[in-house]
């Protein structure tokens, strides 16, 4: 086994194929072994077939250490993925009489008989482990054979998942193929790009040789992973090295790890016993969505508001008639009112807003599609941001929805409540 | 060329392989090849390292009549796969003064200046043609050698998608490949299970010897797709074929094709021109954003209000004290009175909401955590469904929104607005 062994995923699926169901495995297998340090060199999607299942299988388990396949375990004829592994492997299929008791104890759980078509499910390749499914009647299976090893996953991914971390990640770890700890520490960025950000912290990773530095965008977000890389750096020179990005950061550094954005500002306020509502026109609910994710939201996030016409930005966020009438309903004006209108109408200390065009109609020559303003409403203040984005309506939506939270966490961290003052639209 | 190509996708990228971004390639350009009759037989991922290149498009161009590549098209260093695949197919890379003309001249459209790294984009393997990418600097790669079919499209999806819709899709059409009409009929339902469905429609289907059928089930719906498959048959044959399986389905059926669920309802009430507005505590945002994905969704939806506490639902919604109080802001009465508040105070013909327990805490003995309470208020009558879902908080909110949508629905198909009665909480 090398000491950077070779890791193959192969998920089984029609559907992936036809483009009717995305490949949630890949994101999450690929994700959880990264974060153990162990990366996944390729993925593969083939159809549910017996002769494309050999071949493949055959493939990947001669060229790599480590093989992982999803799918393919369930009860029916088509689910042949225990049989062709086992010969491939020149492994007998061999009868368990425990998987038939945990599989006969799951139906009478559910008050159902056991199916004939499940006695499929009680075979293991001879030297086999079973890896057991609490969740679903698809056991797991892993074997080590000729220094390689094997776990093959049912499909669903409420069985998948806990299997993964279980008993696949804890069996890695036991062997030596990964490590028990997170393999990188991640520093979570907002607000520049991904060369910017490279460009700000080149100075600071160039005082260490071989480390590990990976740097990954997604969502307006640049996530930066530090690793011990070859120079074999310890954990606390790691935290050392991520605290100096964090200083030369400041307020582009959002946190460390991969907490969500909405869940930055919930702990802020729930740490301070703050509440929020939020008003929206075109992001349409996907900003209290976005809070109401959260487990427990309403410890913090009273409710919001879609208003998609001028008469309910009147009637529920108490928008006055004068300034839809004078600036319009897309205006630094109107979203500071809905801030403010928010807030009011929920009685909570803060209001968060976001009018704008999302398209593709819609839009002035002086507020084109895509022009969004944001406002925010705080105990020490009200401000408002204007913003231009490209793209189709859904993405203008969610970047508008990233850069309003974006506002509030820099905003919340800024400004102390004790700041108090009379409120006015504040120019940075 | 057999009557059934072999089609590979190769997608590169280490961000899927971490678990950072899903593999949205996949679903897409698999969902358009089948749409055209053309199934994609497999998918492999791998790192963008030039031996993993090699290797993997070397396999798949020997295996296949036709391999799609994405990725790697760029002006970095890292951006190999023009030159390895040139490599394995024997093809000079030949210098095409008309892409640095192209590439210059957008450049000069965004005010900037060519970087000379984008020298390296202007090459095509010798034999090649270029697609056209107005949306970005690498040109995509069409290639035809040995009777088989190579096309390289550029990673980002605002570049690839409509590369391989204008520029790809025409191409496989104009060589036999793939068919220019759409290659299936898409029955959507909504009600019933996967295998429920397969029972219901097998008499039908049984009088229809090789006509292909497919399920696919998705997000509480279920798709069914016929194609012509070995029986040959005609386009207004498989028409009547669908008709049937609607006259069987009933309220089940949604719609020919893929319109989703809230478009369905959006036309239904556009063409009545009717408003609606929604209320919300547990979904949080998601039932109201739903409807604001619709392009013009301000022609019948005016808005709606996300209530997280009894107070909001008191003050914004004008649901009674009294009805909180005696049966709780999970309930039957609760979920009413929120539906027909929400429409009154946005001035709608329809209101609809969801009050529940999403999870994983609260809940009641009787409502416990997945209880869900969908209120529907119409100009002819009100009501409320109650539901259970298992899983977790992001879960139950999706599953009760495609709920509380299909309940919609099919109250609109089942009553007109001229049935108008004395507003009561009806028990179908």
């Amino acid at each position: 086994m090398s000491s950077n062994p070779r890791v193959e995923l192969l998920t089984l699926g029609d559907e992936l194929l036809l483009g009717i169901r995305a490949n949630g495995h890949l994101a999450h297998i690929g994700g959880e072994l990264a974060r153990h340090g162990l990366i996944l060199r390729r993925n593969c999607c083939f159809r549910d077939d017996v002769d494309e299942i050999r071949e493949f299988f055959q493939d990947s388990w001669e060229r790599s250490d480590i093989v992982i396949t999803t799918g393919g375990l369930g009860p029916t004829v088509d689910d042949n993925t225990r049989e062709i592994v086992a010969e491939v492997l020149g492994a007998e299929l061999v009868f368990r009489q425990d998987i038939e008791d945990a599989i006969r104890a799951r139906f009478k759980r559910l008050g159902k008989e056991m199916s004939k078509n499940n006695l499929k499910q009680c075979y293991l390749p001879a030297g086999a482990e079973l890896l057991p499914n609490p969740y679903g009647t698809a056991p797991g299976i892993w074997m080590e054979k000729d220094g390689k090893y094997l776990a093959m996953l049912p499909g669903p991914s409420s069985e998948l998942y806990p299997m993964l971390k279980e008993h696949v990640i804890p069996r890695l770890c036991s062997a030596g193929l990964c490590r028990h700890d997170e393999a990188y520490l991640q520093i979570r960025t907002m607000g520049v790009g991904e060369s910017g950000l490279e460009e700000r912290l080149r100075p600071i990773f160039d005082q260490y040789a071989g480390l590990g530095v990976a740097y990954c965008a997604h969502q307006g977000m640049v996530d930066v992973r530090l690793s011990r890389g070859k120079g074999e750096y310890s954990r606390a020179d790691i935290q050392n090295i991520a605290k100096a990005c964090q200083e030369e950061l400041g307020p582009d550094f959002v946190c460390f790890g991969d907490t969500p954005l909405p869940k930055v500002i919930f702990d802020h306020l729930r740490a301070e016993e703050r509440t929020l509502a939020v008003a929206e026109s075109c992001t349409g609910g996907l900003l209290a969505n976005a809070f109401t994710d959260i487990p427990g939201a309403s410890k913090v996030f009273t409710g919001g508001i879609v208003c998609y016409n001028n008469d309910a930005k009147m009637e529920l966020l108490g928008v006055p008639e004068d300034i839809l009438a004078q600036h319009g309903a897309v205006s630094a004006e109107t979203a500071v009112a809905m801030a403010t209108g928010v807030a009011e109408r929920l009685s909570t200390d803060y209001g968060l807003s976001v009018t704008g065009f999302a398209g593709p109609s819609g839009g002035t020559p002086e507020n084109p599609v895509g022009t969004i303003y944001i406002g925010y409403h705080a105990p020490c203040g009200t401000w408002c941001i204007r913003m231009k984005y490209p793209g189709e309506r859904v993405t203008v939506k969610t970047r508008a929805v990233n850069r309003a939270l974006d506002v509030m966490r820099r905003k919340l961290n800024k400004y102390k409540v004790e700041d108090a003052m009379v409120t006015l639209i504040r120019a940075d």
